[in-house]
């Protein structure tokens, strides 16, 4: 194989909602349908007095997020190896919290087992 | 703020035990303890025939692995805001994987937020 799965970096800015743990389930389940992913468990954590951490495990990975909602910003992360296409979680996020104020990195993770560690 | 956590991308290779919850979930604790940071939830879930996956939701931000035991590799990740050390964890996951292969990336998540989105 040439990489394990392909991993994004989604960090979501000027956005709403990031304090609402329903509101965040609700866009990781949506995120997983429709990247074609298979959703396994699902939990998330309010901190107080703002800011609430979210985790899925798929059937092809993960996807992650923590939100700071007193600036607007999440940090998401979308994890997906195999046929499943991350990248469309973008738009998923973007209407969820309400911002186009996205900024992506996409990571192949793994890439290192082809070239061998230190090559 | 400068940026809102720092977040490593850790590939781990010629790695033994990866086919192993309790293990994982081990490492996970150690890590934690040992960056000083605050396990909130910890899951572990195991693929058939072989491979893991775990997340573990910290104080902090997160913890989470998944793994290809055929190939001695796992995906790891730890991304940590505050006080806490995340780089403590990498020798954690040599220890526990019995492996000095490993190759780390470091991201600065958030940092879009100081520059502004599109600068």
């Amino acid at each position: 194989r040439v990489f394990a799965g392909t991993h994004l970096i989604i960090e979501v800015m000027e956005a709403t909602g990031l304090d609402c743990e329903q509101r965040i389930q609700d866009a990781f389940r949506r995120a997983a349908t429709l990247c074609g992913a298979t959703l396994l468990h699902i939990h998330t954590h309010k901190f107080s007095p703002q800011g609430v951490s979210g985790v899925a495990v798929l059937g092809e990975s993960h996807i992650t997020v923590h939100t700071w909602p007193e600036i607007g910003y999440g940090a998401f992360d979308v994890f997906m190896c195999g046929d499943a296409e991350p990248w469309k979680a973008v738009e998923v996020f973007k209407d969820a919290f309400d911002t186009d104020e996205v900024a992506v990195r996409e990571l192949l993770r793994g890439a290192e087992l082809l070239s061998g560690p230190g090559a």
